[in-house]
């Protein structure tokens, strides 16, 4: 049975760079639309074209070199917002307008003092004027996370009346569980009557370090849509991670689901957005993080050695990554010590090992890492002259 | 009704500082096992006694020091370890043996070249042996998130007849879904007999993202501690983040469930350890990175200085950090240019804002961020000289 497919809505171009420092022009933005294109996404948000003009001038640039995603502009319900964000999208092969409101008491109350019904008036209207436009309406309801289910259940039936192609359930504040989230999605499949109409898609945020597996337990439940970005960067502790999503899905298999993402292209990707934004990604980042695939204990070196499988279970060539990498520190094992100078051109006895091995130790415990370069010093000092020729 | 407690058992010093890179010298590791302490964490894996002479010294010496937590040194399922572990726990006022072997049929196989029983054995031989050195003795089932649940319960059994007092189950590779580790930890409380004599704890690594989400299914599930480190760091794409989990458990008070953590440490402790070991943490990390709780998108900025609720689901202050930043950047909006504005001492009126903020947008599309020097400057340019005195 082939996989169902999850779309991929890449919001590294608009979430991601309106955080503080990660701020591109115009030319690295297209670099970047060119590289999502060619990485599978389904979608790219390209900006929120009202913003400024410069994000406007960025959003018209890529929308004319996207070939196969389509490409998104993000509006509030505000019919000036949308003209404009039609405007930029003009050259879009598949142009898609992302508009919306915010549901929850929170933000009706509080940022919009506003009521339930003008809520859903304003958002209805603006989906309908979107509709104008281009045919593709995605619909946002802000703060669905903490929006109760059946008044969001009511909401998304109407925007679908209007013509909302796809309803964005974002969880803004990142406080949602998994299983809260995934409830969420649910409620919405079974009581949002029009539902087969639209796709529903997850918008996480990272405030609790849940966002990925709160998207996943929102497509298990029924959405088809993942809003994600690059490192998982975005607004305070970030998006859904792109590749960390991408990657649960197409290691497992029993999920029955699956992204067009060519995933060989992750960890480059990954490194253009880092450079580009001056965005340093922490080396244990899931999947790209420069220490994704290394290995630097004992116990763990050994038994990699042994078989990959042992500790990995994504081969790294399959996100770009050359080869796991087995860091000697004074935690590696004789394994490990073993592997690196056979690589160099030793190859020690059991017994030889044993020697060198504790002059290793010696050696390991005042420096953080033992390079190649170290190695044959190390084998010098353990006085194995008469046994290796140099 | 009080809330359950979930024992925070922190590995910073054994499985973050065991990573490329991170290693620290004993007065380095004596000053973070001090702030653990302060913390509140109820244990602190102190390192690998005997892998290193480095590594059992500061075991002694941390041994010394900490005086609410207990002290765990981390053994293989041999004699020798055991006793040099039990060595170097010896000043230890609670000390902790933390044994164990691989029980999925890859290590089993692979690894070890061993059966099932043989590994039962060894791990029974290897409890029974640390119970003469000290009471409380910990038993980790290596790869247990790739054991079937059956063999892993048998396991259990034995390894608590043999006398340990918490079993860990790790998901060693990262691999478990949410829902498959949480089904884990339930077959476990429901099928191995004496498991009210022990604790089950959860020890869960990041290759797919998924750590934090684990162990929060693991104490869902009865689960009673998780293993953990400062910033998330450790082999590969590291280990659960104990800032993540314990505010989720803070902030969801329907799941009943709180740690001893003074959460107020959280930033300085996070800061402390990425200093000390020179390793990044990026600004979009959960809880303790530079952006976790800054604001930049004009929407945002918005709500939070309406009420900031709108936003933020944590008080940053809870967790260290002075105050949620209004960051100015294009993506800005007029309420957070007037908000820094008058924080510096410029009340503009509507319409004053008006004009500034075209100017302020011109400035900041050809920059990162706008600092408050830039302001004046900003005033200044548009022209508002004879209506404002600077």
């Amino acid at each position: 049975m082939s996989k169902e497919i999850v779309q991929i809505f890449d919001t590294t171009l608009r979430d991601g760079e309106q955080v503080p420092g990660c701020k591109l022009n115009t030319d690295q933005k297209l670099i970047i639309a060119e590289r999502l294109d060619d990485l599978g996404v389904n979608v790219i948000e390209a900006g929120f074209p009202i913003s400024s003009p410069g994000d406007f001038n960025s959003v018209v640039e890529i929308s004319k070199i996207v070939k196969n995603a389509s490409v998104c502009g993000l509006t509030r319900a505000v019919k000036k917002d949308i003209e404009v964000a039609a405007e930029s999208l003009k050259k879009a092969v598949y142009p898609r307008i992302h508009t919306g409101i915010g549901t929850s008491n929170s933000h009706i109350k509080y940022k919009f003092n506003s009521t339930r019904e003008k809520i859903i008036e304003q958002g209805f209207e603006a989906v309908k004027y979107a509709k104008k436009f281009v045919n593709d309406v995605e619909f946002y309801a802000e703060d669905a996370g903490r929006t109760d289910n059946e008044f969001l259940a009511k909401v998304c039936e109407k925007m679908i009346e209007a013509g909302a192609t796809v309803l964005n359930i974002p969880d803004t504040t990142g406080y949602c569980l998994p299983f809260e989230y995934g409830e969420k999605i649910k409620f919405l499949k079974e009581n949002v009557k029009n539902i087969d109409k639209a796709i529903i898609s997850c918008h996480c945020h990272n405030d609790l370090g849940l966002a990925t597996a709160n998207s996943i337990y929102g497509v298990l439940n029924g959405a088809r849509q993942i809003e994600c970005t690059i490192n998982g960067i975005g607004e305070r502790a970030g998006n859904t991670s792109l590749e960390e999503v991408v990657m649960i899905m197409r290691q497992h298999d029993q999920l029955n689901l699956d992204t067009n993402i060519n995933s060989k292209l992750l960890y480059d990707t990954s490194k253009m957005v880092s450079e580009s934004m001056a965005m340093p990604v922490q080396p244990n980042k899931a999947i790209v993080g420069a220490n994704a695939f290394a290995h630097s204990s004992g116990i763990h070196q050994d038994g990699v050695i042994k078989k990959r499988e042992t500790y990995e279970i994504i081969n790294p060539l399959d996100v770009g990554v050359n080869e796991s990498a087995i860091v000697l520190t004074a935690r590696s094992g004789r394994a490990a010590l073993a592997y690196r100078a056979k690589n160099i051109g030793f190859e020690l006895t059991k017994n030889q090992l044993d020697i060198v091995y504790s002059e290793f130790l010696k050696f390991a415990d005042q420096k953080k890492e033992v390079k190649d370069k170290d190695i044959p010093v190390i084998i010098k000092n353990s006085n194995l002259k008469s046994i290796i020729s140099f």
